[in-house]
């Protein structure tokens, strides 16, 4: 299970599928097969091991299938995975995390019904972890929201002059930019589109666009002007003339996004923050104090102490001479 | 000398006098003695190592002394230094650090007037180390300033309504308390001495109080009430109705404060850092989010990112769910 969770990462983390590894053994337990899913449109990791397999002139009848997700079962833009392996031959599946997508699930059912002897939950924490954004999108039916926040040591995000190019090190800049290149789409506010015109594209370090550009998304009702870099390279842009975070989710959801970045303004990380849908807080924290200057996150409606928004820490990495600290809001305890 | 080193920590980091430890080494380089100075009118760390010599039956005569910091060159609350080990017949005298306070410096020179070889910087960068906030102390003539902000991740250091307990975890606290009982003077601006009723002492994890108490500093023009924990148990409390952080810290250095510690708030934060007299920045950063409420820091003066005040940090900390960030002013860029 550990090289079919290693193939899964070998595939992209953006896109509307899970990324998915499969090794197939002989009875005598050496590999004659591997696949992993490599994006939307392609092969899926089963279909994938399965021609790996012909293709190294092995029959994978009698072989186990170790899947890092429940084979699917639906036909989409390839044909259900378990009739492939069935079809193959294949007498035993061995699958770590079990499908929680309605459209999908119903492969090990299906694969039961066929004779075959399967197995679920093996190394299902690590399975867990690699399609963890993906999972979460798919269970709650809205992407997974990560808002990024790049402050000052006392927390400002622009300077009382709107400046804010640069407070954090181009280290931290360089992670962030890695970041954009795995998810499916980038928010911001119409304000920041307004006065800070980005690009909102996700570079490498010679500053060349990234083969994956993610869908750039602006949430407002402001209309945005005819030029200006959101209309340059990059991802498809998106105006959503809303304030609700939850409809701008689901118009995402319905694009099939899996994975939101909220980048900012202020405004608009509140917003979510209110709302609950945040799943994932990224701050890069820059050595840096300015005094005054843009707040990272508008009014939250906390008042006093006890009902402050508190998070569940899950990293601490140190970026040049920033700081990058990922964490988890504990919603239950916004009031 | 690593050996010195460790005996010169094992004495207090508070106190006027700075941190010392020596080894007399017989001339087959056997340890005949150690001393180290366990804080302002004890015996000096060669006194203490000529003593202990002596308890153990060993003659210094000819010995080599090994000694972290230049041995005193004046008659303080003890004798010179330089004039013991003359005494005691001390050939050899090894230094890490020379003495950069002119009354006590010039033991160096009599050692040699008195035919002693003398050697000096050997180790030095970790001598300096160990001597750290007391040589900037003596170089500067005036107390080492550390500032500690403990914020949420967005920068505030209370809630809207005024309420700041806790924002930061039980051992970010209890980690703040050590450093509180390491160093001589905690200073306050008057509306935190006022709303928050602090006790600015240095208590263990059990909650009692350390054996040393800081002077507690108040800087303000307004009268203190005469009930409050600052007259409750702990340092002497000292009011100093003046708005100058440079007339507060001649103060404190008449007093031999070597190593002050600035609590807050956001406007006492801020008078030191603009008039570019904070030699170290802590920052407790915690996991939570407040959207409004009271700055880390008060108007420095930016108004644009160029102008920013960029520190440079030197370690960074996980403290449970915070983090430490340690951080040096590069003065220089504050226009
Ligand atoms: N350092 C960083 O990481 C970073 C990142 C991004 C931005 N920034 C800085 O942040 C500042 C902009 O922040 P901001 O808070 O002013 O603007 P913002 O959040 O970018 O945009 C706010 C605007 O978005 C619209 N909006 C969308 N959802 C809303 C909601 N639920 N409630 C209210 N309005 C909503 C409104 O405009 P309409 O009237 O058009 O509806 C609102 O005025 C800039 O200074 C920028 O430089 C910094
Ligand atoms: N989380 C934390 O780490 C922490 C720590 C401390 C405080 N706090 C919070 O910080 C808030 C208090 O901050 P603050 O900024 O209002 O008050 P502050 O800095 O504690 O005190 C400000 C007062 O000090 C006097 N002062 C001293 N030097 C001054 C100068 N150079 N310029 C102007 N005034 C000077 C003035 O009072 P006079 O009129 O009397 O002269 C001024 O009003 C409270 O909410 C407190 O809870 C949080």
């Amino acid at each position: 299970m550990s090289r079919a969770l290693e193939l899964a990462q070998r595939g992209p983390s953006h896109g509307p599928n899970p990324r998915v590894g499969c090794v197939l053994l002989a009875r005598d337990g050496s590999i004659v097969g591997e696949g992993w899913h490599r994006g939307a449109g392609t092969a899926h990791a089963e279909v994938a091991a399965l021609a790996d397999a012909r293709e190294r002139g092995a029959d994978p009848h009698g072989a186990t299938a170790v899947v890092t997700l429940e084979p699917c079962n639906h036909t989409g833009r390839t044909g259900p995975c378990s009739q492939a392996l069935l079809d193959a031959g294949v007498t035993r599946v061995v699958v770590s995390v079990e499908d929680p997508n309605p459209a999908a699930a119903g492969g090990v059912a299906r694969l039961r019904a066929g004779g075959v002897d399967v197995v679920t939950g093996l190394d299902v924490e690590h399975g867990r972890a690699v399609l963890r954004t993906w999972l979460a999108a798919v269970g709650r039916g809205r992407p997974f929201v990560t808002l990024k926040l790049a402050t000052s040591l006392d927390g400002r995000v622009a300077a009382a002059d709107g400046t804010s190019r640069w407070i954090t090190s181009e280290v931290a800049r360089r992670h962030a930019h890695e970041l954009r290149a795995q998810v499916d789409a980038i928010a911001v506010g119409t304000t920041t589109a307004l006065v800070d015109d980005p690009s909102l594209t996700a570079r490498n370090a010679a500053g060349e666009l990234h083969e994956h550009q993610p869908l750039r998304v602006v949430v407002g009702l402001r209309d945005l002007p005819a030029g200006g870099r959101l209309h340059g390279p990059g991802g498809e842009l998106l105006h959503l003339r809303t304030h609700d975070p939850a409809a701008v989710l689901a118009e995402l959801h319905a694009r099939e996004v899996r994975h939101v970045l909220v980048e900012g303004g202020a405004t608009l990380a509140a917003a979510f923050l209110r709302a609950r849908l945040v799943d994932e807080v990224h701050a890069y924290v820059a050595p840096v104090l300015l005094g005054s200057g843009a707040p990272a996150v508008a009014d939250l409606g906390v008042t006093t102490i006890g009902d402050a928004l508190r998070l569940t820490p899950t990293s601490v990495l140190p970026l040049g001479p920033d700081v990058l600290v990922v964490a988890t809001p504990r919603h239950e305890e916004l009031h």
